[in-house]
C-alpha cells in the first residue's frame, strides 16, 4: 500500500477512537476554531488557490470549471458559515433506539456510533473539503480525503486550516487528512483500505460511481446518477403541470434530482404537452419525443424525434425526453425498465393513483404533485448532505449527519447467562 | 455471465417486482403452504438427502458433519413450524418513520420497503435453504441460494418444496431460487452480479467472508467472526463471575458469540484465576495464559503458556486464552488491538467502569454482567436470525427481517416547486 495512505489511515483510525467517545460540545468547539482557522488562514488559501486556479487556465479549463474551483474571501467567509452551522445542528451520536426489556431482565438498546473512518473522493470544488471535514467531525468520524488534482493546492491549505483548527480545540489533526499524492493509483488502494477506511463516498460522476462499484472492497455509498420522470397522470390537475414540470427541468439542469423524462397520459396528452413545450421552450429545452409525443409537439420550437438513448440519458443540461403513455401501468413499466432509482414524480388529483405510484416505484425517493427538485438533503430538512445515495444498503436518497452513523448494540445486564 | 445464474438472476428480479408490493396476509398464506409442501415433498426430499449422506460418506465427511447434513421426518417437521413461526413475526415492510411535515407543505416520510433480490452463499447445513427462504419471501425480498456442494441434492429438493408453496399461494417460483451448479466460479460471479442482486450474505467462516470482501462489486454483509472477551474488573461481583465465563465459554464453544479470551485485572486475578479455572477444567478447556496468568495458575489442569497468535485467534473449540491486565484502560487497549468487533463483554459492579467500558469498546454488542452468548436474533427478540454483521454499514450485530429491509422517502405535495 502507498505509505501516504498507510501512515494517514493509521492516524485516522487513532483519531477516530478519541472523536467516537467525544460528546457535542468538545465537537461542536472544534467546528467554532476550525471556522476562525479558515479565516485566519486566508492569505495562504488564497495564495494556493491562485496556483491552482493558474495551472488550471494553462491546462485550458473552462470559465466554468475555473469558477467552481475559484476562491475569495466572500467564499471563504461563507465556508466559515457553513462549518458554524454544522456545528447547529443536532449531534446524532448517542442516540438510543429499539430500546427494550428482555423477559429475563437483560436491557437492550442499540445506541447511534460512528461509523470510523469515512474515505471522500470527490473532483473539482475545494469547499467539499470543508464539508465533509465538518459533517464527518460532527459525527464523530475521521475523514481521509482525496480531491481533485485541479484544486490540490487548495484542498491542501483548507485541509491545514481544518487540521489546525483541530488543534486549537485539543483534537487529533489526523480528524481530516488530505492525500497529496495525486497518483490515480492511489483512488483504488483507497476503494481497497479494509481496515483503515470504513466506508467510501464517491462524488463525482458516473464514471467515478462505477469505478468505485468494481473496484472497491471497502463499502461504497453509491448514487448521484439519477433519470427522474415526471408522470402526468390523466387526472392531473392542469394548474399544477407546468409549474412542476418547468421547475423539475429548468430550476437546476445540471444536477441529479432534474427531470430528465416527461410522461404524459395520452388522454391527456394532446391539451397537456402543447403548453407544457410552450413553457419549456422560453428556457430553450430541447425536447426529444417519442412518434405519439412528436406528432402532437412536430413543428413546434426545440422539438425533435427521440433517439434510442434518450430514454435512458441523464442529460444535466435543458433536455428532456418526451413520452406519450396509454395508463398508468405503462408509466410504471416504463419507470421501472428506464429508471436509476433517484426521484421519480406523478402529477395527480387521483387518490387510487397516487398510492400506486407511491407504492410501486421503486426509488429514493416518490413523490405525489412535487418537484423532482426536493430530493435533497437541506430541502428534506436533514440540515446538510453529504450525498445522495441511490442503492438501498444502509441508507437511501439524501444522507445527513444521521447517515454517517451506525449502533451499537449495548446490553445491561445482572448475571444474566444463556440456558 | 453464467447462463443459470443470469436467467435466475432476472428471473429473481421479476420476482421482487411483484413480492415488494404484498401486503402480510399473501406473504403469510405463501409461507403455510411452503410448510405444507415441505411435508408433503418428504419422499423426495429424504431421497435426495441420502444421495448427499452417501456422497459424503464416500468423500470421507466427519460424523459430525454428516449429521449436520442429515434430514430425517423430525427435522423436516422442525423446518415447516419454522417456517410457520416467520409467517407469525410482523412484517417490517410498509412501516413509516421520521415522518414529518415541511415548512412548504410537503409531507414526508421514510417507508420501509425490501431490498430486492439477496443471494446467500451458505456451506453445509440444508436447513439454511429453507431459513432463508421464508425470511426474505417474509420481508419481501427474492432470494438466490448458493448452498454448499455436500448438500446439493437436498437443497435442490427443498427450494423444489420452497416453489411448490410458492405457486401454491399464486407467487412467482423465482420468489426463491436455488443455484444449482456447483462450479466455483459461480460463488465469484455472485458477488459481481450488480443489476441482478442487490445484496449478499455470505454464511460461513472465516475464508468465505474473505473470499467475499475481495472479489464483491454488490454490497456484502460480513461478520460472523468473533474473537470475544470477557473482562472481569477489579469491581467483579465474585458471584457473577463463574457463571457467566463458563456459560460464554462452553455453552456452544463452536460458535462466533463464544468467550476466547480472559481478561482478568490484576487486584483480583489471584482470587478469581484459580476458581473460574477449576470451573473450566471441568468442562476440559484448554487454558492459554500469558506469564502473569501462567505465574498464578501454572501447573493447574489444561493449563499451558499463551502462543503469539492465541490473542488473535476465535478458538470456536473448548480452548481460552487469559491475561491479567493492570486497569481498565490496559483491558480498553486489548480489546481495541484483538478485538473482531463482535461481542465484549465486562464483569463489574462499578458504575463509573460499566459506562466507560460500553462508551468505548466499538463491538457489535457491548454488554454489562451478561454472558457474550445472548449476542443472537433469537435471544435479543428479533424473532429469527438471518446473520450476525461485524461490519459498520446498514446493519451491527443479529439481523433479522427488519434489516433485509431499506427505505424509501415518499413526499406527497399538492403542486410545491423548489425555489
Amino acid at each position: 500500500m502507498n505509505a501516504e495512505l498507510q501512515t494517514k489511515g493509521r492516524a485516522a483510525k487513532a483519531a477516530s477512537r478519541v472523536l467516537g467517545t467525544l460528546g457535542a460540545e468538545a465537537k461542536n468547539k472544534a467546528l467554532h476554531t476550525i471556522a476562525a482557522a479558515i479565516l485566519q488562514e486566508e492569505a495562504n488559501i488564497l495564495a494556493a488557490n491562485r496556483q491552482d486556479i493558474e495551472a488550471g487556465r494553462v491546462a485550458g479549463l473552462s470559465e466554468a470549471l475555473l469558477d467552481r474551483l475559484l476562491l475569495t474571501s466572500a467564499r471563504l467567509q461563507s465556508m466559515a458559515n457553513d462549518v458554524r452551522a454544522v456545528a447547529n445542528l443536532p449531534d446524532p451520536v448517542g442516540e438510543e433506539f429499539d430500546s427494550r426489556r428482555l423477559p429475563n431482565g437483560l436491557q437492550l438498546s442499540k445506541r447511534r456510533v460512528p461509523i470510523g473512518v469515512i474515505g471522500v473522493i470527490y473532483e473539482s470544488r475545494p469547499n467539499v473539503t470543508i464539508d465533509i471535514s465538518a459533517l464527518c467531525l460532527k459525527s464523530g468520524n475521521a475523514a481521509i480525503l482525496r480531491g481533485g488534482k485541479e484544486s490540490v493546492h487548495s484542498n491542501q491549505a483548507l485541509a491545514r486550516a481544518v487540521q489546525l483548527g483541530c488543534e486549537a480545540a485539543g483534537l487529533p489533526a489526523a480528524t481530516a487528512q488530505l492525500i497529496e499524492s495525486t497518483d490515480r493509483e492511489l483512488v483504488r488502494e483507497m476503494l481497497r483500505a479494509n481496515g483503515l477506511i470504513d466506508m467510501i463516498i464517491p462524488r463525482g460522476g458516473a464514471a467515478l460511481h462505477q469505478f468505485a462499484i468494481e473496484n472497491a472492497s471497502v463499502p461504497v455509498i453509491t448514487g448521484g446518477i439519477g433519470i427522474c420522470h415526471v408522470y402526468v397522470d390523466r387526472a392531473a390537475d392542469p394548474a399544477k403541470i407546468t409549474p412542476i414540470v418547468v421547475n423539475a427541468k429548468v430550476q437546476r439542469p445540471s444536477v441529479c434530482n432534474a427531470m430528465d423524462t416527461l410522461l404524459v397520459h395520452r388522454a391527456v396528452a394532446a391539451e397537456v404537452l402543447p403548453a407544457v413545450a410552450d413553457a419549456l421552450a422560453q428556457y430553450k429545452v430541447d425536447l426529444r419525443c417519442e412518434p405519439n409525443a412528436l406528432s402532437i409537439l412536430g413543428g413546434a420550437a426545440g422539438v425533435q424525434p427521440a433517439g434510442p438513448a434518450d430514454f435512458d440519458t441523464e442529460f444535466m443540461a435543458l433536455i428532456a425526453a418526451i413520452k406519450v403513455v396509454d395508463s398508468l401501468d405503462e408509466a410504471l413499466d416504463h419507470i421501472y425498465a428506464h429508471g436509476s432509482g433517484h426521484t421519480e414524480a406523478i402529477i395527480t388529483e387521483d387518490y387510487s393513483a397516487a398510492m400506486r405510484f407511491t407504492n410501486e416505484v421503486n426509488a429514493a425517493a416518490v413523490m405525489v404533485n412535487a418537484s423532482t427538485r426536493f430530493n435533497d438533503g437541506g430541502q428534506f430538512g436533514l440540515g446538510a448532505e453529504v450525498a445522495i445515495s441511490t442503492q438501498p444498503l444502509h441508507a437511501r436518497g439524501p444522507m445527513g449527519l444521521k447517515e454517517l452513523t451506525t449502533y451499537k448494540w449495548v446490553v445491561f445486564g445482572t448475571g444474566q447467562i444463556r440456558p
